[in-house]
């Protein structure tokens, strides 16, 4: 067949030297041949595929949009044209067989190119659309595929297609007939390996630091380039602090101070930032170290850090409207802050209280729960209430300023409704005002811990409590 | 100026009518003007904006690009062109007077393409950087206008320019010259309102039903389709279910069955499968009296439902790598089932045991743990370890063939250990294996209930506890 339309094409080439009218000489002589064996083989690469539907800008070629069709094989068929190119549409309705949409739009008109795209995609959700921008003017064609690979994101079943020829006829101005081909262009993704990375960016950027280190992972892999397993591990870090997998956390943190000393990072921005990490590790060892040690009195860094994660996780948790999950973190920030104060008075939730406290603790809860006292029930292990009552009984100014006596009658049942959980052994879903105020107690108490202990970190505690900064991840 | 510009263009098209070289003459006689007047000032759409970096194709109109560069006014210039279009780099050069970046590819090698527009937005994170598709082929400013809208994702500093031209003179086949502008091309996001739809939908085929859900209502808002709400509504009871808000989830699933009966629907996909949202309804309304009532016996389907939820969300916290919570939900599961099976006995975990009952968990547990009887503890309430050693004791073949001999020692600890996880009161960390075999536990158990009560769901069982397809979002 090439070989047929070859010879054909050094015939017409001497009828134009001759002097005859190229392009009607064109339309006699190689259209019908051309036409007729792209109907029955278009040639497509990387290699033939059928499309549902399909929308072309239409420009002062009528024949490439045509090829254009009958390469995608779409039998629902949008031209967007001009008031200039309106006249090739019953050309090309001809050529093809099938019935055109034609959309007209002024010649620079992006917007409605994408507002077009839109409307059809939408309404051919879960089949294959072809865009093909081979007509029109630039800023045509650009629109469709910018809006291509914008829709794409949503619709994977897009794709961008033009026409392209592999000779082209520098004489005649014109590509050689016979070896125009339909390209299905393919997405930087499908080619390029190493935007994997891009994803784990964009994964860092929203704090899913689980699904980043995947893609890290995946890159290091795909480039062989070892620094994307070095990120990757910070990732893992992050996931596993804010998962509370505090010894997992610490050991990567421990590791990854160490690889940035290495001339590897030298002069990388992470390598200069390696402060930053040794302060997180420094960090979490003490988290690490309090959960293993659980000493109040001596590692007060240690439980500002956990109750400061904790109350972190709370907020994430919020964010994403995960109520019961905020509210089991405020609870536990809240508990170990308490007894971090309890500590101060050589107390501990689950110390046999004196007679002289019970009576006491008693006392006030039947002032504040308004029940006789012989109504009044208590644990042999003191719960968040009654934590905060004892503190109470013992005058702990902090705790006398910070809980609200008007409103710990509401809190108590707050306070004690943490076991009913749906997800602990209850059946209860918590209350976000109960919940807001135990995080602004909680946090009220992280901020006397802090001052009384004098915590102060380098950079500043609150930015040692978040995440790298996207900026350190380039090479 | 354009005054000038155009008085110019009068002279020039008559010295070409009269038979001068358009080429040269143009060169001469108009270029000069033009280039000065764009270094000057040049004709920005829709405003002028000082571009960091920029990229182009370059083809056979080396005006063009160089009017590009003008009208970006970047500084860190590349230009990529073919081995046909170098000759035009010199010209470009001393025209801008700013050095420039070559890179050389093959007339339509995309790939290479997208390469290098990788390479140097790495390099220039956080800079902006224009794509300019003015120049070259086809396939080259497809390529350049495909990745810049991939790239963008990530990079949100990137943008898609073009030189297009108000009046093109169709006599001389050329742009009017002071006619050509340099247009920054709006992102299908920026100028269609109604693309937040799409957000929406890629949140929702990710599960994230909360984030589907604001960009739902946003969508309701710009666009003031109300049907918009309802698939909002859609996400609050999905998010509301998996955050087990039972009584928010149900209370829309309610109102979206009403809704689907109305006209609106009739014909729409989601009105075609109310039967679907009717039975997730009646599954939440289930869950919802089981929460109230807590009655195992009669509401077989409302313990199914819950411990099916909670298995869900498990899973679901797994595939995030959330160990604690995986740990959690799979808790509450077992817990649940095992509560359930109980019930068969008429038996609760709060129910005093009788001497009887006692002496033998007793005995049994002494034998697992291989621990003398009077160095066994046994609490008031039973916990997950005793109520699984009551059933055996109470000879369950269920719970006997589910609950390896072997392993319940091992399982001792982990089915002890949920109150000492970090998020409850404790400072543990749950193993992996134990949590896969707590689920692997209760999903055995969660198959005889089915079997048991006869439980069968119209479409499928699994099918009603997950969200709709998204082939239902349409119109």
């Amino acid at each position: 067949m090439n070989e047929r339309l070859g010879k054909l094409w050094q015939e017409y080439k001497e009828k134009v030297k001759a002097g005859q009218d190229p392009r009607t000489l064109y339309q006699q002589m190689v259209w019908p041949i051309l036409l007729d064996f792209w109907k029955k083989s278009p040639v497509v690469e990387p290699q033939k595929f059928q499309f549902d539907v399909s929308i072309h800008t239409l420009g002062t070629s009528p024949e490439a949009t045509t090829l254009a069709i009958l390469g995608t094989r779409s039998s629902e068929v949008y031209v967007i044209h001009t008031p200039e190119t309106r006249k090739y549409l019953e050309q090309i309705r001809r050529d093809v067989g099938v019935e055109l949409y034609p959309i007209e739009i002024e010649k620079n008109d992006v917007v409605t190119i994408y507002k077009r795209i839109k409307e059809v995609v939408e309404r051919n959700i879960g089949k294959t659309v072809a865009l093909d921008v081979t007509g029109g003017t630039k800023a045509m064609s650009a629109g469709m595929a910018s809006g291509g690979f914008f829709f794409r994101r949503f619709f994977p079943n897009i794709r961008v297609v033009y026409v392209d020829n592999e000779e082209y006829d520098e004489e005649l101005r014109r590509p050689v007939a016979g070896s125009e081909k339909l390209v299905i262009l393919p997405s930087p993704h499908e080619v390029l390996g190493d935007v994997d990375a891009f994803f784990a960016l964009e994964h860092y950027s929203k704090g899913e630091f689980y699904e980043a280190q995947r893609y890290f992972r995946e890159t290091a892999k795909k480039t062989k380039d070892n620094r994307y397993n070095v990120l990757a591990d910070i990732c893992v870090m992050y996931h596993a602090w804010y998962s509370l997998d505090i010894e997992t956390a610490f050991e990567k943190s421990r590791k990854l101070v160490e690889e940035l000393q290495t001339d590897t990072w030298l002069n990388h921005p992470l390598g200069k930032s390696r402060g930053f990490f040794e302060t997180q590790s420094k960090i979490l060892e003490a988290i690490k170290r309090f959960l293993e040690e659980k000493d109040y009195t001596r590692n007060k860094f240690g439980v500002f850090a956990l109750a400061k994660t904790l109350l972190k996780k709370s907020e994430k948790h919020e964010m994403h409207g995960e109520t019961i999950l905020t509210a089991l973190c405020a609870y536990r920030a809240l508990e170990l802050l308490l007894q971090e104060r309890l500590s101060l008075y050589n107390l501990t939730p689950d110390m046999p209280l004196t007679d002289e406290d019970k009576i006491a603790i008693r006392r006030e809860m039947s002032k504040i729960l308004q029940k006789p006292e012989d109504q009044v029930e208590m644990h042999d292990k003191l719960g968040l209430f009654g934590m905060a009552i004892l503190l109470i009984v013992k005058k702990d100014s902090c705790v006398q300023g910070i809980f609200d006596q008007k409103r710990l009658k509401a809190l108590s049942l707050a306070l004690q409704s943490r076991n009913s959980s749906l997800l602990i052994h209850g059946f209860d879903f918590p209350n976000e005002k109960q919940v807001e105020y135990i995080k602004e107690c909680a946090r009220k108490l992280l901020k006397d811990l802090e001052i009384r202990a004098e915590l102060r970190l380098d950079p500043s505690t609150d930015m040692c409590f978040e995440k790298a900064g996207l900026d350190l991840f380039k090479w």
